[in-house]
């Protein structure tokens, strides 16, 4: 950060010559309650949904940008949390809150800009898989949409901690993004609305078909425990649900993945996605309809 | 732009290997009226005043990104309207948007981020005046207030039709940022919040106190008209009126200043902003409050 918070605009280097960019609107009720997290989990969240977005494009983040709306009831203690929680996420690569704005609204509104830096790479696209490509994904799938559900069910219990708390607060596997540029990625996207959505972009945008694989996505303990305790499929959580912010990619079929990289499918000519003994692909989260 | 909307985030081009950053958030009802104005002149003034802090700083905007926030039940044609606002003031200053990020909210939410290129020049900041310094003045003051007073006042007509226009639509002098900074400006902003309130960061930041010249400020005959009919004084909204967008700035006392710039004051030692002729400094818009 060359110059920051305080001045009509803050400026932030860009070593690249380029910078990558992107915006989220999160707004309370729809991305997320007070009642269901803390400041400080908004705001961890608020920063890594939009880190995850930066690193999936293979750059690193050097700043984020945060637009806060609030009540003019809401506590010192409060927003001191959500600042902790955007500071502490941001250390996680490295990065800081370089600047923002403030208003007074009727709820809570955050609009967060992340930006970053390629270090001299292309940046790895939605359009460029090609059939024959291995589809692999790092980090946790299904997680929050299980905590999520457990939540409205009311079913929040300590045996389901990690559950609720991959709901609060998600994990993405940054460091995996500028790897999977490394390791010569031809398409990566960051799992926010699903996974069959999510790779269904990168299927139209690179004009091939992706064929995921059920056995490639083990169903594991607690994930299963909680999909009985609410009567629902653990595989749909997986495949279709948001805000883990995993990564997905496409790898040319001679690169050998290291962990935490996992191969979950192919990329074939055709299009859409496809979930291999399913008859029809589920749908994702919509942002507009949610 | 090099890679626009469409990815995990777009990719701009930063030669300068800097990169000037802003991010305002716009509410319904706060900020704007979808009865006192139209989807495209909230369009064009929300890229405004976004563009206006980018080029107080002295430097290029390169991209917008909107993160929009709306009600399911908002037109098309509204959209569009509010889509061809930003385009048509992106488009006064060779910019563009780059990328966004939309959700449904109960009200219109704007999260509005600015970059630009500062072009191998030091950006200006508010920190730079010294006593001794003239302090000028480029753009319109007063006439966004004198339109919202008019609207608030129920006073509509023909007569005031470039009032109630500077409200909707602000007109920043956008080209004079640059230009300030090559004619060696020591200190610049945006007076987004009152020319009273701004200067006062300006004196805070550097140090400093602004002593304002009330002669410096002429009153159009329409904003004299106006402050008859609705039983105001027009240095009040000259003072204190946000939503212009004019520059101020403090320039060494040697530099010849060439329209449009005009000397309203000068710095001194000190602290705060005084207004000859008048016992104390009148506040401005305060964005909190507001």
């Amino acid at each position: 950060m060359l110059l920051g918070p305080g001045d009509d605009a803050a400026v932030l280097a860009a070593p690249d010559r380029r910078v990558v960019v992107t915006t989220d609107l999160l707004l309370e009720g729809r991305h997320f309650r007070r009642d269901w997290s803390s400041g400080y989990e908004i705001g961890r969240k608020a920063a890594a949904q939009n880190l995850s977005d930066i690193m999936a494009m293979g750059a690193t983040p050097t700043g984020l940008f945060v637009g806060l709306g609030m009540p003019a009831d809401t506590t010192v203690e409060w927003l001191d949390a959500l600042s902790d929680g955007f500071r502490d996420e941001c250390a996680l690569v490295g990065a800081g809150v370089a600047g923002g704005d403030i208003a007074k609204s009727d709820t809570i509104v955050l609009g967060v800009t992340a930006l970053g830096d390629l270090g001299g790479i292309a940046p790895v696209t939605r359009s460029g898989a090609s059939p024959g490509d291995q589809v692999a994904v790092a980090g946790r799938l299904g997680h929050a949409a299980a905590g999520l559900a457990l939540l409205s069910a009311g079913a929040v219990s300590d045996a389901f901690a990690e559950l609720l708390l991959a709901h609060r607060r998600p994990e993405p596997p940054y460091e995996q993004g500028p790897r999977a540029a490394a390791l010569r990625a031809t398409a990566m996207v960051d799992v926010s609305d699903g996974l069959v959505q999510d790779l269904g972009h990168v299927a139209a945008a690179s004009g091939v078909a992706v064929i995921l694989d059920p056995g490639g996505f083990p169903v594991s303990a607690p994930l299963a425990d909680a999909a009985r305790q609410v009567g629902a499929d653990p595989l749909d959580w997986i495949l279709t649900g948001g805000d883990d912010h995993a990564l997905a990619a496409a790898f040319p079929p001679e690169v050998r993945l290291p962990p935490p990289w996992r191969v979950v499918g192919a990329v074939a000519a055709g299009h859409g996605v496809q979930v291999k003994g399913r008859a029809e692909a589920p749908g994702g989260w919509d942002h507009f309809r949610g």
